[in-house]
């Protein structure tokens, strides 16, 4: 990695802990020049705008969630187990782990940023960010039914969508509402989302 | 009402679109100036502070969604059909109906932005409104389970974060995707939760 790429990283780790918890407006080139002692100048050689920083971050985040979470599911034998595995990586995602975000998911701040803007590079780049990850869960659910795992007449979107839903709240009731019980609940949503999607047993 | 509390009225109207698109942040009594054609310092004199101003649109939207999702369905029979018609509601308060607000559900906004603020008061006033509405969402629930219709097992507490999550959802694939799909989702996924909490046959 040379000096250059070595430094935009550092400024890109720093700036995904600051989106995390401000989201991607509350992001300045400005502060972020403070928070990693650079002058504006230098970070304005890395980022050509508040825009392209953005963009950056975005690329960055989705690299970051493909190591973390995508990529050691994906050793797990395919089906149910690879579905567990995606599941448990991605609450540690959202949650206390060492490598989680200071704010939680930093997409979850985005989308709520991005939703109402009108069309627009950034945008579209997050928006197929959201789209890729909602067809991995479609894809790794669909992995179970052809193991035999989940039921043939089962909706891999609909799966998709519950979970993204099981997600989304236990975001809300871990960061928003402090709730003890967040992440027992989202675990006992997802057995049963895993649960009623069993094959029915041959009658 | 009095000709103070309707310019308050119009004011909060105005406040409460613009923040279900831009956030409570993105809210400056500048800007509200212009869109209501009143003077700063009118403003200023109704809501002494941006703080005061986002603290009166909590209230403001929390009564609103009181009487447009709320009362409404509390006028359904206890059990099922109430909690029917709370989730057709919200669903439309979220969605495209006459009454929904542009950027869609102001508190979705609101969570994303609070949700790493430290406490203050205006942190702990959203988080009580949240709290309500689970609490509110779990008690239609219990009165299904006191009706017959759920069963005597089910965790009320646990409906009411799964529910949540279905909402979550919706919005994220309804604002954010633009998925044509997400109302279909939205009302699959809660069959299923219903359908779940049935009770079980006598054996």
């Amino acid at each position: 990695m040379g000096k250059g790429e070595e430094t935009r990283q550092t400024v890109l780790v720093k700036a995904l802990r600051t989106a995390s918890t401000v989201g991607l407006r509350g992001l300045t080139i400005g502060g972020l020049a403070e928070q990693t002692s650079m002058s504006k100048s230098g970070l304005f050689a890395h980022f050509k705008s508040k825009e392209q920083l953005q963009w950056a971050l975005v690329e960055y985040a989705s690299e970051w969630f493909v190591d973390m979470v995508l990529r050691p599911a994906l050793r797990e034998p395919r089906g149910e187990p690879r579905l567990r595995a995606l599941f448990d990586r991605w609450l540690l995602w959202d949650g206390g782990s060492v490598w989680a975000l200071p704010g939680g998911c930093v997409f979850i701040s985005a989308a709520a940023e991005l939703d109402d803007e009108p069309d627009g590079p950034l945008r579209d780049r997050f928006v197929r960010n959201q789209r890729d990850w909602l067809d991995t869960l479609a894809t790794v659910f669909r992995s179970g039914m052809t193991e035999g795992h989940f039921d043939q007449g089962c909706d891999p979107a609909q799966f998709a969508y519950d979970l993204y839903g099981v997600t989304l709240a236990f975001h809300h009731a871990n960061r928003l509402l402090r709730d003890p019980l967040a992440e027992q609940h989202a675990r006992v949503a997802f057995e049963r989302l895993v649960e009623v999607a069993r094959p029915l047993s041959p009658a």
